[in-house]
């Protein structure tokens, strides 16, 4: 049976069905098998497909019919809006970077890599392995496969000095994606109305998160050497807070990465003021002039607690992420993770294992770091030829580069007259828990047409251009 | 390359790894490949495995070496505790339920059908298949695949009289199974501190949920038909709640499904209400002498959140669920879904699409029905031959016997007698939101030993005989 002419079958006949009237009786199976040149089973598992979506009802012995659509009443919830109140925070579901670009679109504006730049034959071997394996139908434990906890602890251990207490498995707490398992990091770390300190920019996911969360987020300016420890000090001081969130190893936006002299002051700071750093990881596999430095190794007092994902580096579709803690911060997590998922898939967890320990991840990283370095390479060139707009940093890892734009740029507008020219970006303004202190556009160099660049550049310029309230000269 | 041998020599790695002391050089590749006539490749597989795990560390053109245990510090994390404060509620990663009993065990606690009752050759195809697919390396829309959320709509849709508006696809959420969905359910419809009315017993895990979004838990008594409207409407003019949390089609852990004319007069209190009923339709597909019976398909004024799950029905590995709600109560839990987790992998939606419109997907469910009854009556019998132990409804769906006990019986201590004799059952206590109602287990008839019943009954029996505190006569 032939998915991919079932595939085409069904694409057709959804067509057909859109531009016919309600009742109409499809072609027989028959004349489908004829005008495909498909076999029956291929057409049927079609005709099934859409019985399923509810597009179309079968009548045996007769035929296919397109379904009914029932006339929507256009009806008025208002009586909801009474009932539900108004939200601790707006969470929406549309964040600029994960929208979907047209066909044809040169999108820099994603927070993922490409799939050319995914393990794609490895990710597709380890699935078809783990679901011929017993973890395709049984349940795994709550804070994940064993095995898996001890591959994430020993990442962590390996970098790890050896006058300090190295990680366990016991540290590891598995979760279906990074965004998870911030929400319960900063759900269990910080009671809701307490403040949580941020870099400023930082990951609109976090923000995200913490506003989810109900905490009072607080901003702290990410210089380009990382924070500022006395910045730090003062909003530990100011606020109260316990808990600071941040990327020391290639920031999303700005991809700065912390001295480890940086990092140990810091941590000095956190330790002073009994608190927790939020280590968040994320971009461990996409080091391109620097390796990662990830602070938990620097602390076994359990004042670090860390985060990595494989989602990004293995494949979207592998939520699997991990969150290394100590003490009783590392139950707590784990207690909200239970309430919140019970348990992250096995053959997910199982997969992702058989990904990385497989020998062929090591040579792929070092192949994506080259290709890292090459894309980054061809976006900066076109990016810095654009009159007005510069990159303060070059990102020594991650995937983006973060570009100032003149002041008094309408970085929304900007945005939505690039897409409309088929270049897609990402405003800057998500990045900022407050009012941004700039203009900026994250731009990602791992999206599917690096031939696009110039194009892009010469787009994002004309948009310039044209707007209004630039304070360019 | 064989996966049983390359998992049969790590397994007997570990045990040599575990006896043996720090420094210890492993066999050689080419011993191992003799001793147990594999390939070189096999071989070097479990190694790698080892090496990932942080068991081994290999020195190239030397050898396998047992890799050093650094010693555990004993450290003290107190100061953790008092920048995290007492939480709003304590929750566990350790939910009777969940446990993992020993293998050899009578297992009649756990809340999910056992391998056998599962579609699993279906499982197994459509998670390869899903694995070849553009899916297996892709991101999902935050809402879900649009083709499984018209399938979950046509499901409720089909079940809906004509006078009323059906639900479609654009009303429907994916979320990554249904403990997620409720989280979310929950974050979204009641603010944290305000009350959620819930039947009483209910779902432990609805419970967890609630605490974890901070929410009043108030209790409803949950009647042998249901739960009695005029205690409703008391509890919401009491209450001022706005959200009732049920589960309409076969209870958990009761079994009680509510009549039509029942689902109307509470559906009736919660619209007088201007309230939401949250309608967990968890078993829908274990109806055994009654097919669910969704009081969601009687709504279409955006009163009903409807919520259904195929982690328990298709595979535990599949942790798929959907949220159907109108209004802008669904765009809040969407809202909510995004910032937790901002999508469900593709992979696992995609399988799970495959496997529901697959024609052996209905004949598995006649199957399993047939499978449900058969085991629901062995288990039926062995309880009911206990002396002191009565099942007060026989539950016309679902998973579970809820099992009365003689007043005063310790129940805690009873399941912890009965696993020391190797059977392992849940005591009722987790299903009550505040102090239980009775002494109660609940019995799971689709754990993997139907065989065992008698057995399980007769040590139920010895345990309550021994139990001082039972007032049976």
């Amino acid at each position: 049976m032939s998915n991919d002419s079932s595939d085409r079958i069904l694409a057709e006949l959804r067509t057909w069905i859109r531009d016919a009237p309600t009742g109409a009786q499809l072609p027989s199976s028959r004349a489908l098998v004829r005008e495909h040149a498909a076999s029956p089973v291929t057409v049927q598992k079609a005709l099934r497909r859409l019985v399923a979506e509810g597009l179309v009802e079968s009548r045996p012995g007769v035929g296919s019919f397109v379904r009914a659509v029932r006339p929507s009443r256009g009806a008025d919830f208002g009586w909801q809006t009474a009932a539900l109140r108004t939200p601790r925070a707006r969470l929406t579901a549309l964040a600029g970077p994960l929208r979907e670009a047209p066909a044809g679109a040169i999108a820099l504006h994603a927070g993922y890599p490409g799939p050319d730049l995914l393990p794609e034959r490895l990710v597709r071997t380890a699935l078809v392995r783990a679901a011929r394996s017993a973890a395709a139908t049984g349940r795994a434990p709550a804070a994940g496969l064993p095995e898996l906890r001890a591959w994430f602890a020993t990442e962590l251990a390996d970098a790890t000095p050896s006058h300090l207490a190295a990680v366990t498995a016991a540290d590891v707490v598995v979760a279906p994606g990074s965004q998870s398992a911030l929400s319960s990091i900063f759900r269990a770390l910080v009671a809701p109305g307490r403040p949580l300190l941020v870099e400023s920019p930082t990951y609109w996911g976090a923000i995200q998160a913490a506003q989810q969360a109900g905490v009072e987020v607080v901003p702290v300016p990410a210089g380009p050497d990382g924070p500022d420890p006395d910045d730090l000090d003062r909003a530990f001081r100011e606020t109260g807070a316990r808990a600071f969130y941040a990327q020391p190893s290639f920031a999303n936006p700005t991809g700065v990465q912390w001295s480890t002299a940086r990092a140990e002051e810091v941590l000095a700071v956190v330790r002073h003021h009994g608190a927790f750093l939020v280590d968040d990881d994320w971009a461990h596999d996409f080091g391109i002039d620097s390796d990662p430095r990830p602070v938990a190794a620097l602390d076994d007092a359990g004042h670090v607690v860390y985060l990595r994902t494989l989602t990004k580096s293995v494949s979207p579709a592998v939520r699997v992420a991990a969150v290394i803690a100590r003490g009783p911060a590392r139950e707590r997590i784990l207690g909200d993770r239970a309430a919140e998922s019970m348990y992250v898939s096995g053959l997910l967890q199982q997969a992702a294992l058989e990904v990385v320990s497989d020998p062929g991840w090591r040579s792929h990283l070092r192949r994506l770091r080259v290709q890292l370095r090459e894309r980054r390479a061809l976006l900066l060139d076109a990016v810095r030829s654009v009159p007005g707009v510069s990159v303060d940093v070059v990102p020594p890892g991650g995937l983006h580069l973060w570009a100032r734009l003149p002041d008094g740029t309408d970085v929304d507008r900007l945005a939505r007259d690039c897409a409309a020219r088929g270049v897609w970006v990402s405003g800057g303004d998500e990045w900022f828990p407050a009012e941004p202190s700039g203009a900026f556009l994250r731009l990602t160099f791992t999206g599917p047409e690096p031939a696009g660049y110039p194009e892009a550049a010469r787009v994002i310029g004309d948009a310039l251009a044209a707007d209004p309230g630039s304070a360019r000269t």
